[in-house]
């Protein structure tokens, strides 16, 4: 009863009267799972990795109970490209919105969907991602709304890289002295299967039957389609680290959709896709209807040793499982920087659908990202800060604290800036003055804020990467993408403030820049991160607080750590 | 200044004035470790597996600042052995006496030493004591009070079962459908080295080097002793699963201790211990001093697949690496329980150290040991009951709760007795009536009690194990160990009344039961149950409440889960 009244209120205020409530219990354990023909214990949703699928319509209510049976492990999850107006408290980050979910708990995330689109949802603690929590969100127009693109059919394509290492490996190797990197993954997957080469399996072990190509888990998925019908297919990357490119032999793309927001239409044969992002392509079943044809995804911007990702599209009636009579397609060179950042210039908002942006902003916060060591470890740094969580999650912290907030996270706010005249983008990272600290940068509520994201050179000499920066709680107006050191005096002139794309997830490419503007208008406090696993683990990433005091009383089940060892009140 | 008032409180209030502070502080994280030759992600206290050996005198106050740096897993960490009086806190039994310690939080555990004596420490969260999480406490007498027998040296060694799976992987296999059982272990080790046969590994994996013979993590411990002198070697099994045997080429060993209890002394060739027991033993370096000596460990009571654990006993100045010019001594029969049945009846208590038990007793508890299936699980049962740990730990529900108890627990007693005449324990277990509970016992505080532990046959044919029960917060006396079924009309009257060992740890022989007593004088809640990890975990255990009105006011820090999700109170 009282669950119901709070799901009326809930709806009352946000307004969506006619959203429909979808309720979801959902169990998650370790099991063992063969995605690419490897036995490895995974984190399973209900069984599965990845996890169901939310189907719903725009406005409705989602509501996951969500029960965690690791063992000894906590939980949380996050609901990527959900914004959560008026519910910080279930964005499920880890150390920023809430304690992490005990072992045994249940914890009821509740959020209203209030945009169409193509979402995701993952484990948003510490690298716990990697073991397969993940899944599709996907939110439909509300009814007697259309689309402005014309398909017959509506399938969704989880991308994602595999490690057959346990999280607790990598996490250690990551902060141990010395450091030891994860490494490149074993294998790409497509909705869940990957293909990995046991012949590759060189050194003993004690235990038989880790490898079998013959595991019907890992047999390649197959996506059916009729001739002649147009498929809207619903692209998300997931990849703990690769950047990723996807074909499918033998057809266009058009992409219309990214993130949630309507892309001017534009055809490509391949699609760069970044940790964190979504597209939705059109794809016409147009080709000789009596074979199949690969659909692929293999590595960019990172030299590759992981081999390419196959799956089947597979022309009805043929059989599902028949191999393409051809090889799988060539893949772009992985270090071919020029046409992923075409790609992304080439994403701007579809007409009759543009989100104007305001034209100035209150507060310009350029973010250097640097690879330095820290005490004796590799860190991520953002102007030579290193991100580490406090003990108590911002959001409680900032609302309930009736203290000093100094006793609960640095109260000294991080750069605004780097010198960008002192320091050499191209060179070596081998500024030796970067330090971690949990302060984070607090918005006035309702103010415009343009966010560069600045790449450089790593600490290997002639080698800059590409970064997906992922923002919590907002979409932003990507403005503009540059080559080498952003000019703060010179740069902003050619923001494409005409018909910028809205985002929540964008790449940086190598020793570039990437140009941000949102509106600070959604109370709580706001991850802002690389969506790389072990680069969010080593600090790259930054936090946001805007209109704190307007977020409403923070339910129990957040609590639990820091200053909330204690009774609930009453 | 705050902590040091605590710290001359707790003196006082304890009446140890004479006690020093022992001040530890511990990180625990994850670390690879080779301690049988093969590598394995582990948890180590700084750096250690085994961890430090806690050396103090009878009334010190220990206080272990424990940090834990384990990622995404809690912790907590038993004081096996120490009674925890006026600190039930600081038991370190999550679920019962306290909330898990998070990732990145610092708990204190804070207690007073006031017996001598040879006790351990030890992970007790789930099966998290297999990764490595296990040390010794060694507690001296004080200051002008000597040992009722003489020594040159005192030496710790503490033995263990290893295994290469994770503790993850164990236990989603215990908690699977269909249950995977954990297996034997792969090696035995002697404080911390043991061998693998890295031929043994015969299927293929990725990673090079796992297992390495040559690595000198795992060369043979080796224990030093100057010829003609005499050690009192204090022996410690923290084993997962195994029973063990101990025995030193060549030597006999008189037994003088054991669980912190002066020891009748008698020798033995062999010594039985089953985890969670300690002994002393006296041994001379008596034999001949121009070469080394065998120290072995092997399984008793289960079908030992696992080989001899092996260390040299190093008589100086031989090279302590020289190995033993004979083979490794025979090891006793492993299904011959007679020879241990007669260990066990030959521990009494020493002369003018004897406590004498009560006469009689207020209460006398049967508990049954039941093998069973419950919902497709197999589970261990006491009189059909098989034990899972509420949300909110019994210490926390039952002293803080202001609501209905019916909220927290089960408050149904648990039966104090099986049906004597219908149930044949020599039968294969096929009662299907047990089921889950978080019932407890609660006990009048200050009255006596009798425990019989009764064994039976499992769910396996001709088949019933050894299972060390450890009781926490207290020391029982050992009334008698028997043959078959308990007759509790006729078998108190051979209880040994007269200098009945105590100790806190005990095996119930196969088919065999053992009787215990003690007095509910410790106000608190208290695990009491088998120390084979994968048992306890399968429900093993029950747990007992005494006199928790007079329990002290709890400290926050064990808060955080179950109700104890809030604010805590100023």
């Amino acid at each position: 009863m009282k669950q119901l009244v709070f799901l009326l209120l809930l709806i009352c205020t946000t307004g969506l009267v006619q959203g429909r409530i979808r309720h979801y219990k959902w169990e998650v354990k370790y099991e063992y799972k063969s995605p690419d023909c490897t036995k490895k214990l995974s984190i399973t949703i209900n069984g599965r990795s990845p996890g169901p699928t939310i189907i719903a319509q725009q406005g409705d209510t989602i509501i996951v109970e969500l029960t965690n049976s690791l063992g000894t492990e906590n939980l949380a999850v996050h609901w990527h490209g959900i914004r959560q107006i008026g519910t910080p408290w279930s964005d499920g980050t880890e150390g920023i919105t809430q304690c992490p979910i005990l072992p045994g708990d249940t914890f009821t995330y509740r959020f209203v969907v209030d945009r169409p689109g193509t979402y995701m949802y993952h484990a948003h603690y510490g690298m716990q991602k990697l073991a397969g929590l993940y899944g599709s969100i996907r939110v439909s127009l509300p009814d007697g709304v259309s689309e402005p693109f014309f398909y017959d059919h509506d399938r969704s394509l989880i991308l994602n890289d595999w490690y057959h290492k346990s999280t607790y490996e990598m996490a250690a190797g990551l902060s141990s002295i010395p450091f030891v990197w994860v490494g490149e993954p074993q294998s790409l997957l497509i909705q869940g299967r990957g293909w990995f080469n046991c012949s590759l399996l060189t050194s003993p072990s004690l235990e038989p039957g880790v490898c079998n190509a013959t595991n019907p888990e890992c047999s390649p998925y197959f996506l059916t389609v009729i001739p002649g019908k147009t498929y809207r297919l619903r692209l998300t990357s997931i990849t703990s680290l690769s950047a990723l490119s996807f074909q499918i032999e033998g057809h266009n793309m058009t992409v219309v959709e990214t993130d949630g927001h309507y892309v001017k239409p534009f055809t490509v044969k391949n699609l760069f896709i970044y940790s964190g992002e979504t597209y939705s392509v059109l794809v016409k079943a147009d080709q000789d209807p009596t074979r199949n044809y690969w659909m692929e995804t293999s590595v960019v911007s990172r030299k590759p040793t992981t081999p390419p990702g196959l799956a089947y599209l597979n022309y009805y009636p043929n059989h599902p499982h028949r191999q393409p009579p051809t090889s799988p397609p060539a893949n772009p060179i992985w270090n071919d920087t020029e046409p992923r950042m075409n790609q992304s210039l080439a994403i701007k908002a579809r007409e009759d659908y543009i989100h104007p942006p305001p034209i100035t902003s209150d507060r310009v916060i350029v973010l250097l990202n640097t690879q330095n060591r820290v005490n004796g470890r590799v860190r991520w740094s953002v102007n030579n800060v290193s991100l580490t969580l406090p003990k108590t999650p911002y959001l409680i912290a900032l609302k309930e604290a009736r203290g000093d907030l100094h006793n609960f996270f640095d109260q000294n706010p991080p750069p605004e800036r780097y010198n960008f005249a002192a320091y050499d983008i191209f060179s070596n990272a081998t500024n030796h003055n970067a330090t971690t600290s949990d302060a984070i940068y607090r918005l006035k509520f309702n103010t415009t804020v343009d966010i560069i994201l600045q790449n450089a050179n790593t600490m290997t000499v002639n080698n800059s990467e590409t970064h997906p920066w992922h923002l919590h709680g907002h979409d932003f107006w990507v403005l503009g993408y540059g080559k080498g050191k952003f000019n703060i005096n010179t740069d902003p002139a050619r923001y494409n403030l005409v018909d910028p794309i809205m985002k929540n997830t964008v790449p940086v490419h190598p020793y570039g820049w990437t140009a941000l503007r949102f509106v600070a208008d959604n109370p709580g406090t706001w991850a802002f991160h690389c969506h790389i696993d072990s680069h969010f683990y080593m600090g790259m990433g930054v936090v946001f607080e805007e209109g704190i005091e307007m977020v409403g009383k923070l339910p129990s089940q957040i609590m639990g750590c820091g200053i909330t060892k204690g009774f609930r009140r009453l």
